[in-house]
């Protein structure tokens, strides 16, 4: 049996893979890989002509980085994966995030794949715009802890406004829960801190966290829309990366978005194993729409290193055709005394994310003027 | 301050973690998760009350499993996740998934939460009363490869049924492709495959791959439907748990749903991170409605272990209330020389899904005849 004669452009993109084991392991999983993200097929099967010409990915390059670990580049076809992102997706990383060892490293698409993404929506100038903020970097807390009723978290928004915040959302555990609901609290808060922020003449963006049930994320965007958000918080990894792509392109919603990673770090901390944080927090979350990346900053409550968080800033910015870069947003057990340094290794392009320690300086206001300080002063 | 006065049921669920380490370091995580993935506060900071008494989570026991492994059951309230998948998602396993050395191995839901899941719709005794087949293991293959036309593709559905094939999926690659698209693939081998049932006097069901877009989805399952689809292929790692989750609720949708693990390798290859085989392919797959989950059989071209395998199985049929119990369908290089020893490990209770093997015996129906005969003879 010949293959169909198939009508392809020719135009074909490229990963970057880490295989980890003997030099001899890693050259046949690279030709594995070539098969199994493609026909997933006995290669000796195929019926000869277009399918192993064409459709079956090929390995461009292969290079050592290691004794055992090894780079391997496979191109594909773009017609087939010329669907969105999931087949994307699935074509690079799918089957294979089954195999230990395996790590998708980055990818590079061409200007004809590119072109069916929008990407953010804003990134990081168009938040500055909407923030008229040139140079320092951004500032951000967010309404925690849950439990806390839908009148006392807008306490804290009033209190974050006045303190010079410029960005407010939601902890990602706020949901429609019974002790707190969804309209309730995003109505109150929404009130509160755009009231406050006319009051005091300057822009705060709240994003409440509209990360749903599948059914209801339309209507939670529709009211946090109508109820005064500056932007959304949503978690990917929850809901799915094509629907926050399709959020983010949706001309009728037209807010920021701020990405968090629940349930996304099983694909980076293995470090033989699935997605490297260039890859997943930066492209893939650029091409999801993600105008800020919120992720753990190394040295926090969490294991990235230093260097996986200088990678994933670095992926934030790679240049991607015409998608935006997305801001960079180290969080999780951030401090006052650290903005300095944080200031050093990120420099002035990141949003500044510092929840829970504002709270232990007695006065809130006073603790976000001081976060504001810090950072015009090092900034 | 003090917490505000919650009003909860007392009712709690349960997550069961591993942690790796030393007894103290699991200890330490053991109360960090608490934090953690609830109000995610420093806890010197939580007003007392109701917040710190109810919402965070509580460890309910702690053992030795080995001198570097413990198991830590913990419990939280059930109003904290009391909406809908994404949030029961994120309190077991969100944030916790950037954190090496935890892996979430069960959970334990009770009916209060329970009864808000419809699960699959089907499960195992649906599948069998839809194919009338009362003990037998069912068969399945694949449309496959990818690069096939639409007419080549029933024609190997054609023979599939002759050869007494009962459940035809297309490869989790075929999506809609510039030379091949969905729907001439789905109209034409959704009409060759029940054209070539009524003939042979059996049930087939073809499963047509409906992963996409997001906001093309509907309109494929759709599609699918009106063109006699039997059942539905898709990979919610692709395109979000909760999005297949709310197509299996949906009865105007009301059909078997094959699920596939593209890109949920991640969450269960590293060995003391992500997720258990028995809690993310048993437990997890079935709040979010699959009806059957395909896997990598041990011993294939994947590296499931024997004994993952068997996990996985048993959180296919863990009792869960109503919850029904989905098929196992290992898979993944499977071959007609294997048949009998994989229904010696599995039993009767399973989808035995052959693909490329089957195009190695010369004539297709006859080598699905001989699938069949061995089923039958050892099943």
């Amino acid at each position: 049996m010949r293959s169909p004669t198939l009508v392809l452009s020719g135009d074909r993109f490229f990963a970057d893979y880490h295989l980890t084991g003997t030099e001899e392991a890693a050259r046949t999983k690279a030709s594995d890989i070539c098969i199994e993200q493609t026909v997933e097929f006995p290669a000796d099967l195929l019926p000869a002509g277009d399918i192993p010409d064409q459709i079956v990915g090929r390995v461009e390059s292969f290079r050592s980085l290691s004794p055992d670990c090894f780079e391997a580049q496979i191109s594909y076809a773009i017609e087939v994966v010329d669907d969105g992102l999931p087949q994307l997706l699935n074509v690079v990383f799918g089957n294979i995030s089954i195999k230990p060892g395996i790590r998708l490293e980055r990818f590079h698409l061409p200007e004809s794949l590119l072109k069916t993404y929008r990407g953010p929506r804003f990134g990081r100038s168009g938040l500055r715009t909407l923030l008229n903020i040139k140079k320092r970097p951004l500032l951000c807390s967010a309404l925690k802890p849950m439990g806390l009723s839908a009148a006392e978290l807008a306490r804290l928004g009033t209190d974050f406004v006045r303190g010079g915040v410029d960005l407010i959302k939601d902890d990602h555990g706020l949901a429609d829960q019974s002790f707190c609901r969804f309209q309730e609290r995003v109505g109150e808060c929404a009130r509160a801190i755009n009231q406050a922020a006319r009051v005091e003449g300057t822009t705060c963006l709240y994003c409440p966290n509209v990360t749903a049930p599948s059914d209801q994320i339309r209507q939670r965007i529709h009211f946090a829309k109508e109820a005064g958000a500056g932007g959304l918080l949503i978690s990917p990894g929850l809901i799915g990366l094509d629907v926050m792509r399709e959020i983010a392109e949706d001309d009728e919603v037209g807010l920021p978005i701020m990405c968090h990673p629940a349930l996304l770090g099983s694909y980076v901390v293995g470090k033989t194993h699935g997605i490297s944080h260039f890859a997943l927090f930066g492209q893939i979350l650029r091409l999801a729409g993600a105008d800020a990346c919120i992720f753990p900053n190394y040295g926090g409550r969490f294991a990235f290193s230093e260097e996986e968080c200088r990678r994933l800033v670095e992926g934030t910015k790679e240049p991607m055709g015409h998608i935006k870069t997305s801001f960079p947003t180290p969080a999780g057990g951030m401090n006052l005394g650290r903005i300095e340094e944080m200031l050093r290794f990120y420099g002035n392009d990141m949003i500044l994310l510092i929840g829970g320690d504002l709270h232990r300086h007695g006065n809130l206001v006073d603790a976000c003027r001081q976060f504001r300080t810090l950072v015009e002063m090092s900034g």
